[in-house]
This record gives structure tokens, C-alpha cells and sequence, in this order.
């Protein structure tokens, strides 16, 4: 059904639509079930050891042969800041009270960075694709990396991010719109400017590239993945319309507040990793909107790490990072294979009309 | 060669395509053009007295009997406050000095309200459709625009607001996403939620309401008129791409500035107006961006008039309320005729496919 097969044959899948990898959130069996279903599984390992990546690699291919994506991010080394590190901690300090989550941490990375050892530990996997998330890695990564035949993939905001990232080794490119939940992969400057929407940033990416361009943001049904393929897009990149499955580790207070949310009520927030990311509304979130100078990501992270468990655990959603993207009041908590053949008969059916 | 002819029916045009109406920008000439074209032609009548409108409508009907829309706002009354009125004219005294704009002026009112007098004048008008930006005016007014045949249209930014309009009269409701140009439609409170882009919100409007949904926001070519079709949408609006045309009462300066942009440099300011509008990104922008506490629109409008007229004479972007949507890299400098005959040409091409 799919007249563009550009994305199907460099991924080798029979769907052109990639299930977003979401540390925190995304499983092996989630990966297996989108890869099985004829879509691209993917891993997020952005918080994880080389090991655990191994080990996670080893559970999906026990689960399934066909292609599957890592994803890491590839972000700046956090500063260090002891005055942002303790005002961030007074801030903490009523919420860390009030969810009896212990005391917090102190300000130090807990991410894993995309280094020499990661890169060759994902070499020797040799998944069908990795994903970068805020950019690339250093050229003699990427060029290890494709030695292995594996396809490059990476997040652009910005129509000079894309051509960033398509002189600099990117295979594809997933333009990401400003209604995608979790980490915006921004990462070049942009002074007072905003990232678009997706329907504004596809075509502006497609025209600037000539490697595939991938949509990302604000789609959750086939009416979405037409509309991409209308804006010239050679598939989708879709996240949220997993995280209710029951193949996805969010808190059950987390796929609770998902399944009642419309979409009209997410936020950018940069107070739960220190970077901009899409949540749901919550309290927290609120309280900490015009907060702007946290310590860096993923310091931030470490430090609203404890907060964020004690909240799912005490099943409050008012100190989670309940990430979601502006498509949510589209999602149901069905399965990750219902999802994706939902997700095709659509678009065929839209697609046919 | 459109299927789906709801709008075309309603509105009584060959195309699902409604130019946009942009106070200080749209002209009778454009209206007249996009009329003649097939489109539905819009007029902008949010600072006009009753008999400019007028004035405007025997310009539009001299050149076109064809269908118009004229569009309102209908913003609550702002409130006095000379606190406010006083930061404002502080923050703003350096760039009045700078750009030599004269007296700030005092802090009053300068829009005209639909009232009771417009909108008698406007009934015996009979436009084919009247728009409003920011809610519905009273019940009363509708059925009295009613009664003449003329066709209700109002934006809605999210699914609650789109239900309120629905229940409110609209006969048809522009699905307004983050993307657009210009002043956002929003009027219901939504707290720290941020509106949705056009992506994600048009399939959940279309799914809340049985009237046509209209999608706006980010649309400036063929393949964002498809894909808002695949999102369920009945037509679209669009405005960028007509603000670059020899039809455009735009400056030369605002001009020069779009047909540069990429869409990737637009951010969404109150320091213009008093509300959330969509613009290039320049100077007095970017130092005003962290400024939340301004006098309340129109109020604000009055408080920059001067100085956005005297950086215009001055050829100057710096301090100008460069109105422009996140598709602006797409547009070119075109008569407004030629624009619909590209957007028709380039949709029928991307649907035959």
C-alpha cells in the first residue's frame, strides 16, 4: 500500500512508521511487538549502560529478527554550577517534603554518555539503525557505526538543524514539531525563536534535504500519518500512541492521566530534566513554569529523580513527568501490534478515498 | 476536482480556501482577487469605524460579486490600569527616543467594538460570512447576522473552545494551530497549556463537532492543503502566504523581512498588542519576550503604534510587528490571484498521486 517505499526499503520494514523510542517508557516488548508488526521497533538508552544495552538487545533479538533502533542522546557535558545546583534544590526541597521522597540528590550526571566504549559495544549489536537525539556524534563514531551497515538517524527542529544533520552523516531525518511529547531534539541556536509545528516544519525540512524526512509530532492516527506523507514526509516517527500499551513501563498514573488528556493541555517544561520537554499539565510543572535557570540537563534529571518515583508511587500525577505530545486526546490503551495495524488500516482507508 | 464540498457549498466558492483576514495587511483589492479567484475574500475590520467598513465593502463590490468574509474581534473591554500603562510607556521610552516616533501616546483604547451599531451596519452589509477572532459576540448579534443568511465562522484553539463555538452559533470553526500568524484566537482559560499545533489539533476538533472544520496555522502550499484534508478538515486559511503580495498593504519593510525568513525564526509576542501574536523574531521583540504584565490588548496596540509606524518610515524591521506564520519559507512575492492559482494547481497535483 505504500507508493513511497523510500523509508521501507532503507529500514528495511514493511510499515514506513518508527514506534519512538522513549527512555523511561519503551521495552523490549515494545520493540518487538512494532518490529513484528512490520514497523520499526526502537530502544531508548539514554539512561542506560552499555551492559543493560546488551542485555536489552539480547531480549529483543530472542523476540523478534527484523529491524530494530537504538536511540542515545547526544547532549553537551552539563556544567557545573553549585549556585543553580542549590537554588534548584530550595525549590525541590517543599516537594521532596510533601511526596516523602527522601532527600535529594546531589547535582551529578546519571545519563550515560554516547561514548568510544558505548559506540562499540552498538557496533558489534549492529541494530538495523541508531537515533541521535540533540544532534551527532563525532564523525569517527558514525563512521564506525556505518561501517557496520547501520543507518543513521536523527532529530532536526530546524530546517539548518536538518541540513546539520544531513551533511554530518544522517541517513534520515526526523522533523520533529512542536507538538511532539518528551525531549524537543533542538540543539542549535535559536535565540527568542520557536520550534514550529510539524505541518509548518515537514515541507520547509523536505525541500532543504535530500536524505528522507521522517514526521515527528502531533500524530496518532492514519489521519496523521496521510497528512505527513501529503506534506512530503517518507514516513512517521510516532511515540504517545504507545505509552498507554501495556507493553509501555510509564506508571499506571502516568497511562491514566494520558487516557483522560485532550491534547490541549501539555506544557514545555525544563524542570524535570533540565531541558525542554512536552508533559501533560501537572502541578509541578506549573509552579515551575517561569523557572528558567536550572542546572543543566541531565543534572536536572538526577535531581528530580527521586521526586518523580515518590509521586507515581504515592499514584499522584502532580510530580511526574507525565511526557505526552499534543496527539494524546487520539491515543487508546490498546496493544502495541493493535496499535500499529490501527495505525496502517487508516491510513489505507484514507489513503484509498 | 474537491471531494469533500462542504465549504465550498457553504461559503458559495469554487475553493475550500479562505484568504485570511489580517487587520493592517488585507485590502479590498486582495479580497477582491482572492474572490475572483475562487477563494472566499476576507477583510480585516478590527480597527475600523462602521463606516470604514462600509467604505471598504463598496470597494470589495465594485470589483467582485462574489463571495466575502468580514472579519471581527471580539476581545473582552481591556482594564484600566495606569500601574501597567506606566511600565509599559517606560520599557517602550528608549525606543521611541531611538527611533525618534514622537510622544508616546496615552493608554486608551483605539480598536472599535462589534456592537449594536456594527453590527447593524454589518447585517445590512450581508456579507456571505462574518469571522470573529477571540469567542463570539452575543447571541443576540448572531441571530441578528443570521437572519440576513450570513454564515458564522470563529476560531478555536482547542477542542473546548471549538465545542463553545459550535454551541454558540459558528457554522463553521477555523481549527487555529500554534503555527499561525498574527494574533492567536485563543479565549477560554487554559492555565499553563500551551495551544496545539495544527497537526494534533485539527483530527481532535473534527472529532468534537459536527459543523466543517477549517485548518489554519502553518498551511502555506499544495501539500499543507492536502494534508489538512487528511486530517479531516473541510478547507483552510491562509495568510502568509498572501502578506508578501503587490495586494498587501504590509510595509516594505515586513515584506522584505518574510520573503527572507525561513519559519524557523518567528516567535509569539504580547509586547505588540496585549496578546499572544505570532511574528519574526527582531529586536524590540526578543528584549520584550520575558515580559508578561503589559496593558491589555488593544490597549498595548495603541502604546506601539507610533513607534512601529516610525521603524517602518525608517525601513527598519527592529521594532515592527512583523506578523508572519511558521510556513513563511514557503511563500513568494506573487499576486494574490497567482497564489490561489498555485495552492488549487499544486493540491490537485499532491491528490492525484
Amino acid at each position: 500500500m505504500w507508493k513511497d517505499r523510500r523509508l521501507c526499503d532503507l529500514l528495511e520494514i514493511d510499515h514506513p512508521i518508527i514506534q519512538a523510542p522513549m527512555a523511561g517508557a519503551s521495552t523490549p516488548e515494545m520493540a518487538i511487538a512494532a518490529a513484528n508488526a512490520g514497523a520499526m521497533g526502537s530502544l531508548g538508552c539514554a539512561m542506560q549502560t552499555s551492559g543493560a544495552v546488551q542485555a536489552d538487545m539480547r531480549r529483543v533479538r530472542s523476540g523478534t529478527n527484523r529491524a530494530v533502533n537504538l536511540n542515545f542522546f547526544v547532549h553537551t557535558a552539563p556544567r557545573t554550577n553549585p549556585e543553580r545546583a542549590v537554588a534548584a534544590q530550595n525549590r525541590l526541597a517543599h516537594w521532596y517534603d510533601q511526596l516523602d521522597a527522601g532527600d535529594i540528590p546531589a547535582a551529578v550526571e546519571t545519563h550515560y554518555p554516547f561514548d568510544a566504549e558505548m559506540c562499540d559495544a552498538v557496533a558489534r549489536l549492529a541494530p538495523k539503525a541508531v537515533s541521535f537525539h540533540f544532534g551527532l556524534p563525532h564523525s569517527a563514531m558514525i563512521k564506525t557505526l556505518k561501517a557496520e551497515g547501520i543507518v543513521i538517524l536523527s532529530s532536526a527542529t530546524s530546517v539548518s538543524e536538518a541540513r546539520f544533520l544531513e551533511e554530518n552523516g544522517a541517513d534520515a531525518i526526523i522533523a520533529q514539531g512542536y507538538e511532539a511529547g518528551g525531549h524537543s531534539g533542538w540543539f542549535l541556536p535559536r535565540g527568542a525563536a520557536e520550534v514550529a509545528g510539524t505541518m509548518a516544519l515537514v515541507p520547509r525540512i523536505v525541500d532543504a534535504v535530500s536524505v528522507p524526512v521522517i514526521a515527528a509530532g502531533g500524530i496518532a492516527d492514519g489521519r496523521g500519518i496521510a497528512a505527513a506523507l501529503m506534506l512530503g514526509a517518507a514516513g512517521v516517527q510516532i511515540g504517545t500512541a504507545f505509552l498507554a500499551s501495556p507493553e509501555s513501563s510509564a506508571s499506571d498514573t502516568h497511562k491514566r492521566s494520558l487516557l483522560a488528556a485532550s491534547g490541549d493541555d501539555t506544557m514545555m517544561s525544563k524542570a524535570f530534566s533540565g531541558r525542554h520537554a512536552r508533559t501533560l499539565v501537572n502541578k509541578y510543572a506549573s509552579e515551575m513554569d517561569k523557572v528558567d535557570d536550572w542546572p543543566d540537563f541531565p543534572v536536572m534529571n538526577t535531581l528530580t529523580g527521586p521526586l518523580r518515583k515518590a509521586s507515581a508511587k504515592a499514584d499522584s500525577g502532580d510530580a511526574i513527568a507525565l511526557w505526552s505530545g499534543q496527539a494524546v486526546g487520539l491515543i487508546r490503551a490498546t496493544s502495541t501490534a493493535d496499535v500499529i495495524s490501527q495505525l496502517v488500516a487508516q491510513t489505507e482507508a484514507i489513503l484509498a478515498r
